[in-house]
């Protein structure tokens, strides 16, 4: 009986996780979708990021644990449910990013039966860490898909919001920590958005 | 230098794939959002069962590979990029539906390199045959999640459509086949649903 209510009452939490983080489909990012009006949201941007990683993999410098990577990137942005998305390139907004988004973990993963919502903090807090290779890998990931969208996009938001440059190429320095491939990468398309004019020299 | 071609050439490949599952973005269901007048896409359903799977993996009745349900998760409905959504209420949209998106499947997962393409198609494939833990999993979570959106928007869509509880009790037996707990919540939420006239008994 005791295993019982047990069962129930984790079920019930886990419950009330799931439909909380259904709010992660309401966050919206700067990035426009290429081929629509529609700007990217946070869940919709997991999504991609989640199977970039199975498909890239490979370029890892470091031999990376593909179940967590996916994990991390899986939740990573579930925070700015309560936090907001903050744009990589606003520094006032950054300033107090970090806080915002470590009340927005206690509140959220808190949700969860203890022991689980504990796993998935320590795997945010390694996301935001950066130090192992999971995480080194899963952030130049979620550098490098907003240099695509840009670029499939004519600069899209780059230009709105008057990016240059210098501004992307301090943005996308972690994926050199990360990826020798995915940095060639990186750097060739944005020379070639800087000399198509989709973004400031 | 051929390595460099090869490398150069997979990675070409791979982004190409990885732009074209951009429009998943694009691909509505029929579930409303609770809170909000709009209805989920097909991205945004995929993370979100890819973290149901994370947090309810516990639940299952026979022990699961997480890394396979997730990659399963991830891709599922990738094929509805060129075949659409198929309403699952609807016989018609069903009676070609799968060799609607077999076409889909040839198609976009050819756009990878071939082993990969191959690993993520026999993926898709297993999951469409609902025959492995990991496939009977990942279908059960594609089942619960829309009948706890229903639910929780006053079942809105199941009203749209004129949906009776013997229509969602035959959609939701797969959950039976694949999770003592979740199939008790899920005939518990089914029972709540028609006695709040969410759903026509």
């Amino acid at each position: 009986m005791s295993n019982f209510i047990s069962e129930y009452h984790r079920l019930d939490s886990q419950t009330r996780f799931l439909l909380e983080i259904d709010k992660l489909k309401q966050i919206i990012r700067q990035t426009y979708l290429p081929g629509t009006e529609k700007k990217e949201n946070s869940a919709e941007h997991s999504w991609h990021l989640a199977v970039m990683a199975m498909v890239l993999q490979e370029h890892s410098d470091e031999n990376v644990n593909l179940l967590r990577v996916l994990k991390m990137l899986l939740i990573h942005d579930i925070v700015e449910i309560d936090a907001g998305d903050t744009y990589c390139y606003d520094p006032q907004a950054n300033s107090d990013k970090s806080q915002r988004e470590i009340l927005a973990a206690d509140r959220i993963f808190g949700l969860l039966p203890d022991e689980q919502g504990s796993e998935l903090r320590e795997l945010w807090d390694e996301f935001e860490a950066r130090l192992t290779p999971e995480s080194k890998f899963a952030a130049a990931l979620d550098c490098l898909m907003p240099v695509l969208h840009n670029y499939h996009t004519q600069g899209r938001s780059w230009k709105e919001h008057g990016i240059t440059r210098s501004q992307v190429m301090a943005r996308v320095a972690k994926i050199e920590k990360a990826s020798a491939p995915l940095w060639k990468l990186v750097c060739s398309v944005i020379d070639e958005a800087v000399a198509r004019e989709f973004l400031s020299a």
